[in-house]
């Protein structure tokens, strides 16, 4: 079957308050389905190999041609370490050992939660997945800083840094902004 | 506006892989809208006052008539904190300052992640939201082990109990089930 273009299945909505509700919710006019807009979460790790860091360049939009983490949306009925995993598996063919939460990060502006979890490679054996361009492991001086994709992928670096000597921290959170 | 009961919504979407992905997603056969259902995050907290923890007997179901913790779905556009201390305030007209992630719950089987939070009562003085029926502030060894409404109740509050003592920690994850 085809995909319809967004604009198209947007024509069909309107925005009311469901009875029992306090929330306008977006309902489709015709069958009346009510799409309980949910944030959506996002997994994904600083993932290590010795002193270096695991980054992928990005082969699509948004950001394409920049750096980011392994990270994307966590699936239904997927836990989140299990997500953490399958990403960084899909876009760098890459194993992780995770060793605990590294950041929780609200982007309430664009209804985002993501999970980033600090994890050690299992081996330095990477390669790029269909998402990627290419594959680096960094050292810290080596990071492109001013080719990062998204601001929470430094956020993520920073925050790795800081707990890196750490056997157990609480998760940072995004900084003010 | 009336909602339209679930069943009615519900003929009308078919499950087929759209164009460039590579899951099957329920699809609005009228409209062609593509419902990408994500897991849904849980937002709350294990809220204490000296050495007792706020808890809640519901007034809805699930669970009606048992003990939870101020919990329940977190908004678009909420940040995780903010809606955790949203529902305490809905359910308990609690007041709280949240101090670190305590738990993080992946439910894959029923599509949750669950945010609780380890948070100190501002005051006291606590009263019913109208989904509660009634609230308690528990020494431990009077928690109505019984009578709790999740599985996950128990998990928090046993976490926060192994934690009591810690200033910062990595978040405790679901037990094997």
């Amino acid at each position: 079957m085809s995909a319809v273009a967004k604009g198209q299945a947007e024509q069909g909505f309107i925005r009311a308050v469901p009875n029992g509700d306090e929330v306008t919710r977006r309902i489709c006019e015709t069958c009346g389905f009510i799409d309980y807009e949910n944030p959506k979460i996002v997994v994904g790790s600083v993932s290590y190999w010795q002193d270096r860091v695991l980054m992928c360049r990005r082969a699509i939009d948004p950001s394409k041609g920049k750096w980011t983490l392994p990270a994307g949306y966590l699936e239904l009925n997927e836990a989140a370490e299990t997500g953490a995993r399958r990403e960084a598996w899909e876009e760098a063919r890459a194993s992780l050992e995770i060793e605990q939460l590294l950041g929780i990060y609200s982007i309430a502006e664009i209804g985002q939660i993501q999970l980033i979890y600090r994890a050690r490679l299992l081996s330095d054996n990477v390669s790029p997945g269909p998402e990627t361009l290419e594959l680096a492991l960094f050292d810290w001086n080596d990071i492109p800083w001013d080719q990062l994709a998204f601001p929470s992928v430094g956020w993520a670096l920073n925050h790795f840094r800081e707990s890196r000597h750490l056997s157990a921290f609480a998760p940072f959170t995004a900084p003010d902004r």
